[in-house]
């Protein structure tokens, strides 16, 4: 909030600029209220359950003061809207409720496409990279946070792999700013859109997305960038120190190259006739491709007047989402691949009853009960999406409107199809209707069981 | 089609009664031929490979023979079309080519109602039972027909077995065609609505489907019934021999009644504007989402004016389907039961990491390791959902059309949304996705597996 002030005051909004001076007289002696009654007196160690709730009150309390400024200021004038707009930035959705970006001050919308990067690599994460103090425990709470079934602790100290992973979220910063800026963005344009692109978050400073910037390099830029920020980061760690062998041969990746490959191939060959010859059409459904199953949100074009079967190829995508260890969202390629195999696996039970089968990731054999957690989380995800699709149709949207918003917010990915397609927006929803969406996008970004868990009687027994 | 041909003489409908002859003098010739060719000479013991080849062969070779008096009538010229009817027949699925089903002679309807009736309780149970010769090996042919992951063995001899489920097949069918002509109806049109309630399958004689009778009695009968051919036979039998304990404590039907009864009462209340009072919306609500849950497709009024949310929730109904053991499709409820308390048991785990935690089916603690074949499926239906769903858009169709259709032919279901409401048909689709969707219902009436696995290099390994 301290450097989104800055912001104000470089472009001379005054009344932006005291929004956040007066949120950050709210926040900070509310956190220090926090600090003060719930700092430990004895040498607890933090437990499975301490973490599950600390990091779901985090993500919400960030999003009740994040929504601050919104408010303060008068952009977004009513609370819930602000929090449906703050919890969409934090978790990396990109929904939004403003129907007109572009009015909004330039502090706050730099504020707006903050939450996403901050939101990307975790706040928590963030947290224990910054303040040693929390190092005990710091793996319960990572982990609660982490997107992906795996955690890999690329080194022993927990506090040194979230300083790790902070520092490559920092370096591509800066690498794709810069290019963006050589691209001809200004400086502002180009840190707010790269906030967006490697946080897969997909909030725009324009009405228009990124379509609004009439440049072939830089939607190419995005594109390569939204690609690397649906990568697990821990693969980066492992090419900065030498082990390429380890990356190339990450079953993930490949996976989720393929699917990126293959759906821009199908997306371009069908817009042959929309966009003026193929590296023109390769150019646009490698945008939207990368777009949507990084589960970003930023469009080049509004896909919604595209031909159905380039939609029904993104509506495919938006079942699939980045990788694990990446800032994307969804369901995750490392499960879909996880649960193909295990399919494939009781194949060949049924033809050789008798017959022992490994399971191979990334070449090495796996235990087959990896499956338990991610069946499970596979089930809830497909639950959590009809029930959610049954609460947006209380307000009697049709089903493709219903499901796609239910599919856009829990994955995480922003537009979707029929009434919120990518030229469109959540305003219209009433606010019922905005907070179990804001519930969703936080069930999406914490991967549904750290949240869930809290529901359950298991809990809060002693 | 003996009997079809029977039908036909009775109404003097000469032409049609040709077809059967002519398709007969076709189909018998041919199968003996098959059989004196594969006859085995020495004392073979069919294995789990050859049932698979062989239940998948006899559904192929009954859609490819069924279809035949269809078009030697010229009811339905071409045999793309007839064949799509009669694979959407034996499947239970009730998708229909036909545009005006009152003109076919009556024989022609007969014969496509008992496509279902057939296929409803598994046409090779149906061989089992009255071929004692295949009993060697029966169990696995069962197996690779059976809906559901778990095949009961009721009685220690597969023969009897299906003899005892045919048995409680055909005595609700001589229950039913009574209650419907104690209703109104003739002893024509009881029968065939008989056979499409009780196989799920949704075939019926009238153009308006069921609500072609304007009758409260009937629309109550055939609910009851398609809510009882949803149900686990097995159930039958227990309360058949006195086992009451076992039906009262089946996980699977309490689930599954109470998916009915609250999807029932939530369309209700959104009916109360449509129709006049709690009562009769209680009726149309009861007769819907029990069409829909079992994957019937019946209709008695045309769900697809009706407001946004009751729509809603048949789509969410589209998701679940009967019970294992039942002649509905869909996922099935066991199976949702089971990657629910899965999920549950993934949450106990993360909370107490060290615990050991039962998992219950029908009061029975059960191993872990049932969820390996229900989560492959489940990942597999779910991707083959989306693989329909996009070779369907290749046509050019909206996402509600393409992944409806898929959905209602995978499921077996029949009607969707879109263009294949239920005042609709799939006449208009061009001949590939004619196919693709016959193969696709083939699969969900066999769970996938079995004929998924004649796909993979293992099965033809020596």
């Amino acid at each position: 909030m301290i450097i989104s002030g800055f912001v104000s005051l470089i472009y001379h909004e005054i009344a932006a600029f005291f929004a956040f001076i007066k949120a950050l007289l709210i926040v900070i002696p509310a956190s220090l209220l926090v600090y003060y009654f719930t700092r430990s007196k004895k040498d607890n160690i933090l437990g499975s359950r301490e973490a599950f709730l600390l990091v779901s009150l985090s993500w919400i309390f960030a999003s009740l003061a994040g929504a601050l400024p919104f408010v303060f200021s008068g952009a977004i004038p009513a609370y819930t809207d602000a929090f449906f707009e703050t919890m969409s930035g934090f978790t990396t959705t990109g929904a939004s409720i403003l129907t007109d970006i572009e009015s909004l001050p330039r502090g706050m919308l730099f504020w707006r496409s903050m939450t996403h990067w901050l939101g990307g690599m975790g706040i928590v994460v963030l947290t224990v990279a910054l303040i040693p103090l929390l190092g005990v425990g710091g793996t319960k709470l990572l982990k609660a946070e982490a997107p992906g079934p795996i955690v890999d602790k690329i080194t022993p100290k927990i506090t040194e792999t979230a300083k790790i992973l902070w520092s490559i979220y920092v370096a591509f910063t800066v690498i794709e700013a810069t290019l963006l800026i050589i691209g001809g963005m200004d400086l502002f344009d180009a840190l707010t859109h790269t906030f967006g692109t490697l946080a897969t978050g997909g909030f725009s400073t324009r009405n228009a997305s990124v379509g609004a910037f009439n440049s072939g390099f830089i939607q190419i830029v995005i594109t390569v960038f939204m690609i690397m920020a649906g990568m697990n980061f821990n693969l980066y760690y492992k090419i900065i120190s030498g082990n390429f062998k380890d990356f190339f041969r990450d079953t993930e990746m490949k996976v989720y190259l393929s699917i990126f490959g293959i759906a821009t191939i199908l997306i371009a060959v069908n817009l042959l006739k929309t966009y003026n010859g193929f590296g023109e059409s390769l150019r646009f459904a490698g945008f939207q491709a990368a777009s949507i199953l990084t589960t970003t949100g930023f469009s080049t074009a509004d896909f919604a007047v595209w031909p159905a079967f380039s939609r029904n190829v993104l509506f495919f995508l938006m079942f699939v989402g980045g990788c694990a260890g990446s800032t994307g969202g969804g369901m995750k390629v490392i499960r879909l691949t996880t649960m193909f195999k295990v399919g494939i696996n009781e194949m060949k039970h049924l033809i050789y009853p008798r017959g022992v089968f490994l399971m191979r990731i990334n070449g090495i054999a796996v235990r087959k009960d990896i499956v338990y957690p991610i069946a499970g989380f596979i089930f809830f995800y497909v639950g959590l999406l009809l029930a959610v699709t049954l609460i947006v149709a209380t307000g009697g949207y049709d089903i493709l409107t219903s499901f796609s918003t239910s599919l856009a917010t829990l994955g995480n990915i922003g537009p979707g199809f029929g009434k919120i397609g990518p030229s469109l927006n959540y305003a219209f929803y009433p606010a019922y209707i905005k907070w179990i969406l804001s519930a969703a996008m936080m069930l999406g970004r914490l991967e549904i069981y750290t949240v869930l868990v809290l529901f359950t009687p298991h809990f809060w027994r002693r």
